[in-house]
């Protein structure tokens, strides 16, 4: 193992003594935290105990769609790391079916319950680590606590929901909220061939991209034959005998043998805030750069933890498996005596839905607005490849510029295959806050192949220039 | 017709003269200029008038391997626009099979030669554009003006190469040169059924990548069942009735029913060089951030004009369809009465070779070293999707990488579909002067079908830091 500037931190106790470190929470945020700390301490310097209330530890939440959809086969597959290799490879003893209660701070003391043993336990630290995650949104319907309901968070739901499939081979699925995991288990059921309705409250499917890109993604999902109702809100779940057998909405009854959330999550941090750790503004663990929270030794990391968005300089809740990695990190470096900061987030997301590649970062309108910004869009189309290369497939580029200064705010990509990864470039450019004039001659990557000779990032960064130059033109 | 910021440039003789742009060479760079131009100045302000001397104007000739792989199977495919369309949409009167033999920068004139009347004139012109491109590298070798024997520069040649192809079908190709472009031709004869042979002086085939990456290359050459013979240099051409008939080498004798040549290209400033207009130290015509060159009135841009690489802060020539493209509006919007800069380049290219994707930025070892940078590198293996979703393949990133900033220098990337479009981010980090520690936590988009949760270029970035960090503790 490998010991990398190793710096005792605050609140070491002296040579000889081994401080302990507790992860609440077992999935990639906790469990990157414990292995960056256990690469810079050693376990006769530094204990790592981990508490996971589910069945599995260190898993691909983003993979379960297509664990049900059967692309991928293998539960195995999607699963980073087990207890077992923990133990053996990183000297961490990861508990499943653990749930932490309680947390006293003064004390520095858990309350643990073994969930299969029905048993509790206290249990001493002297860091903490909350990566307890997110919840997923579930209204409180009449008889949403039927059979065959089924949430989208842990694994355990996708093999539950993979088992009920192949086991009670439901003929109607029913996917309530519009969301891309709303979308990807709604294609997911599509293509185990069950006939598939998706029932969202707002007037499009993927609210994260503005209405018009929006409706573009609610166009290909009803070309697959997925029904949409949209502008409705499910009032009740109908059962029959424990077992879900509808979804009432204020218009209809639509019949269901399964049914799937796709609501949304918020970050779970009833625990933190038991503990009288600070919440903030978008319902998460407040932290700083370098992941720690208002507690003294308690650090906090991933979809419980708020971040800072670095174009609307706002706190937000955006949770996704790479934010939870990179903050995992970078806490993990810091407990282990290292020093790192996580600046934030510019909000990238990409999902392939329906086989359309979509994807976002920055700011949509409605968000632009909201944070203040005088801004302007554009909307460009163009292609993957150069025109007469084969497999040149549509490509739909949006941005969200600011009005008088140019800057890029954000940018919307839908199209085929080969369109959605374009996004880094432009997440990268709001990194750095790059105006759309300043991205018009960005060296990128020409050969018929790939791209037309103008990029379809260029194309987007020229017309959206122009338009500036235009307005300014305009309003003097 | 849009006109926008219509502001006069300098040598405008007042309202109601007509000026005269001529445009030397009529492909990318010279019609993109001619284009811009005309979108700012109406055809009674600005007389636009291009010269071509080869048989087509504005095409892709990155696309001429694949139309003689066949690939690409219609030529019009490639033509972006015809001297028809030129003069109906953009009031720009084409001349092909016109070639420019003479400029009189005092006279403002001239020599013009009609290729197909043999005959000479004189033309004015108040403003100039040299884009007379770059001409294939081709030593004097005995018998190298054999039939059969083909340079790719221009679409004439595309359409020779395939013709010779269909009608005179060869059985062995030999391609002298390892660039991108002649591994594309060995491609393509080997997609047509000709038995290839690559023949280069240098150690590995595409010296723009470090032989660590070149070999990778050069082993799926060979698995595609393409002959390599390396470090070897041609001394001659043998012919039989004036057609070739083997290329020799100091070790060996190739057979060839067909031979290509893929050495590369210089800038074409013959023209350019007589008229006393002031050629660069890397071979081409020098031309400031408007691309105007030394003399009054007269621009360049595309492959004839030098570049400014902003990561060696040097002249290159570098001959790429979209650095012509830039460069062409930029001086078109000049010429307009605009004001438009084209800053430079950082010496992005990418590739399809033998089914293995292929991209580059920045500078290569060799090249770092040479500008007087100390660096590290570092080689990173990955996947480009999660690795458990179907289609995952193989990806492996190579930074260069300033020893004690940490300023990211180069990026080197070589794997399978979905791999290489990667490289436009490192393009855009090294545009904006990053630094390997700037670039962890960048935001880039994760979904399992697009990435691993760690994208390729954050794990590349990552072991980088790594790196740079224990060198800087090494070093105290």
């Amino acid at each position: 193992m490998q010991r990398v500037g190793n710096v005792r931190c605050a609140g070491d106790e002296g040579e000889g003594m081994t401080e302990r470190l507790v992860i609440v929470g077992g999935d990639a945020a906790g469990m990157t935290a414990a292995t960056q700390a256990r690469r810079r301490r050693d376990a006769d310097d530094l204990e790592i105990v981990a508490f996971e209330r589910g069945h599995y530890t260190s898993y691909s939440a983003c993979g379960i769609p297509y664990f049900v959809g059967d692309i991928v086969e293998e539960l195995e597959t999607i699963i980073v790391r087990s207890p077992e290799a923990f133990r053996e490879h990183n000297d961490i003893a990861a508990h499943i079916h653990h749930e932490v209660t309680e947390i006293d701070l003064d004390a520095r003391k858990l309350r643990v319950r073994d969930l299969k043993a029905s048993s509790e336990r206290t249990e001493g630290f002297d860091h903490l680590v909350i990566a307890t995650g997110a919840t997923p949104i579930k209204p409180e319907w009449p008889g949403g606590d039927a059979e065959g309901v089924f949430g989208v968070q842990v694994l355990g739901d996708g093999v539950d929901i993979r088992t009920w499939v192949d086991e009670r081979k439901p003929a109607r699925a029913v996917v309530i909220g519009g969301g891309y995991i709303g979308i990807e288990m709604a294609e997911a059921f599509k293509l185990r061939g069950l006939e598939v309705t998706l029932v969202d409250m707002a007037s499009q499917p993927m609210t994260t991209l503005d209405s018009d890109m929006g409706s573009i993604v609610a166009d290909r999902m009803r070309a697959m034959d997925i029904t949409l109702y949209l502008n409705e809100e499910v009032q009740s779940l109908e059962e029959d005998g424990g077992r879900v057998r509808a979804v009432v909405t204020e218009k209809r009854t639509i019949p269901a043998d399964i049914v799937c959330l796709g609501l949304g999550v918020r970050p779970n941090v009833e625990l933190a805030e038991n503990a009288g750790i600070a919440i903030g503004s978008a319902g998460g663990v407040v932290v700083d750069r370098r992941m720690r929270t208002s507690a003294e030794g308690v650090w906090s990391a991933g979809d419980c933890a708020e971040k800072f968005h670095l174009v609307s300089r706002r706190s937000v809740a955006i949770p996704l498996g790479t934010h939870a990695n990179k903050e995992g990190r970078v806490a993990g470096i810091n407990i282990g005596g290292g020093y790192e900061t996580f600046p934030g987030v510019v909000g990238t997301a990409v999902s392939k839905v329906c086989n359309l590649e979509v994807a976002r970062t920055g700011l949509k309108e409605s968000e632009a607005a909201d944070a203040g910004f005088d801004f302007l869009t554009t909307v460009t189309d163009s292609t993957t490849r150069a025109g007469y290369f084969p497999g040149s497939a549509p490509i739909k580029t949006k941005l969200v510029v600011e009005k008088q200064s140019g800057r890029l705010l954000g940018a919307q990509i839908i199209g085929e295959e080969g369109a959605a990864k374009r996004i880094d470039v432009l997440a990268t450019a709001l990194w750095n806050s790059m105006t759309v004039e300043q991205m018009l001659n960005l060296d990128l990557s020409y050969a018929p192949p790939f791209a037309p000779v103008w990029d379809p990032v260029l194309i987007a960064a020229r017309k959206a220039w122009q338009q500036v130059e235009e307005t300014i033109q305009v309003d003097h």
